[in-house]
């Protein structure tokens, strides 16, 4: 068996911070394979495998390549299936969509409490093309976007209510142990914490609680990243 | 193999709009499971089965009787595992207690909807008892609560995302079929749709073409009950 190659996003300081590509690297860590990433910057994306797609996570398997983190997901499990799985069954696997779609729409709050930082740890190559498509997305300067960023704070705390709902019945969206469906919420906290020191989640939220369990799972594989936050 | 009986939350006219029993009578006709469903109203739930707790669904098998929604698809998955599926494995089961919080959520921006009609829809001897018991959770006349219920009826349906997002990718929260975790979703719908008319989901609205497919799941059973709405 190869060792996986896993094109990751790249800032400053060798900085990894995409939210899809935390979720991809928790699966291999789950999974146990041997993997290593190649840092690449956004603008550098297009050329990756000789031009596979417009997004990271990019997986290189052996000569396979397969892009897209949930697609990942799927062909990990589909292709390793003696190891520990990502789903648990077609239920889980149907429903870890259902947490893609509910995470994914963190991002909208998140980006814009946070993305001032993200091009201010962006290599300099990337902040010009970061800048333009996010404004444009966004429809704001990044420094406006971030303005009074406190303000929306209690918002997208009490946003978290599900998760911190289910966590009074077990102690991960998997149950007793962590599965896809948690590093796929994993990873959208752990993209603002790469970045940046303001507090998303509150020290004593024990939703909180829940993602420093799923830093400190397969050996911290996920807290020995350096990260700008805590 | 006994015929199951189901106690289900009873208004006028024979009316059923428990949102959790709804997700056990969705649950029970996906096992393909004979029952028959007891009307009970809310100052007879302490009645139940000798006395078994203070909310409704519960079940009787044979001798056994078991009450909570989670706990009785736990139940039946367990006791009938010949039966179609309702969690598809470990991690189905595990990630429907994230699908049932973030469906529990929805509750409260829905019971400030409609509260009031569910009020008027129960039986004569439930209504001094609901009125006091919600007005005290909900801190104001059931009439206040729901005045200018338009006014947050955007944000309601803006909550909807995920499930929107989700069905991007697929038809229902089970994948290809729907599971337990979208009858958790439908019965917290349903709900409202069986004490009134006011639309909380867009006729045009994906979600909207989900909830009508649940309604057609299983021979149309969920759309054969009598309901306000549509």
């Amino acid at each position: 068996m190869s060792t996986i190659l896993l094109h990751d996003l790249v800032g400053l300081s060798d900085l990894r911070f995409s939210p899809y590509c935390w979720r991809v690297k928790l699966a291999l860590a789950h999974k146990g394979l041997a993997f290593r990433t190649r840092g690449t910057p956004f603008t550098a994306i297009p050329a990756i495998a000789g031009g596979t797609g417009k997004t990271v996570p990019v997986i290189e398997d052996g000569d396979t390549i397969v892009s897209d983190s949930f697609a990942i997901a799927e062909y990990l499990e589909k292709t390793y299936p003696d190891r520990p799985s990502l789903f648990g069954g077609s239920g889980g696997h149907a429903m870890a969509r259902f947490v893609e779609s509910w995470a994914n729409v963190l991002h909208g709050p998140i980006g814009r409490m946070v993305v001032l930082e993200i091009h201010d740890r962006l290599l300099p190559e990337d902040r010009a093309y970061f800048r333009k498509s996010r404004e444009q997305r966004m429809g704001a300067p990044l420094e406006q976007i971030v303005a009074r960023r406190e303000d929306r704070l209690e918002a997208f705390r009490e946003s978290l209510l599900p998760l911190r709902l289910m966590l009074k019945k077990q102690p991960f969206i998997g149950g007793a142990a962590p599965n896809y469906a948690d590093y796929v919420v994993f990873g959208s906290l752990q993209w603002p914490r790469m970045v940046s020191a303001f507090e998303l989640v509150a020290r004593d939220d024990v939703a909180r609680a829940w993602f420093d369990r799923v830093l400190d799972a397969h050996d911290g594989f996920a807290r020995k990243a350096p990260a700008t936050g805590h």
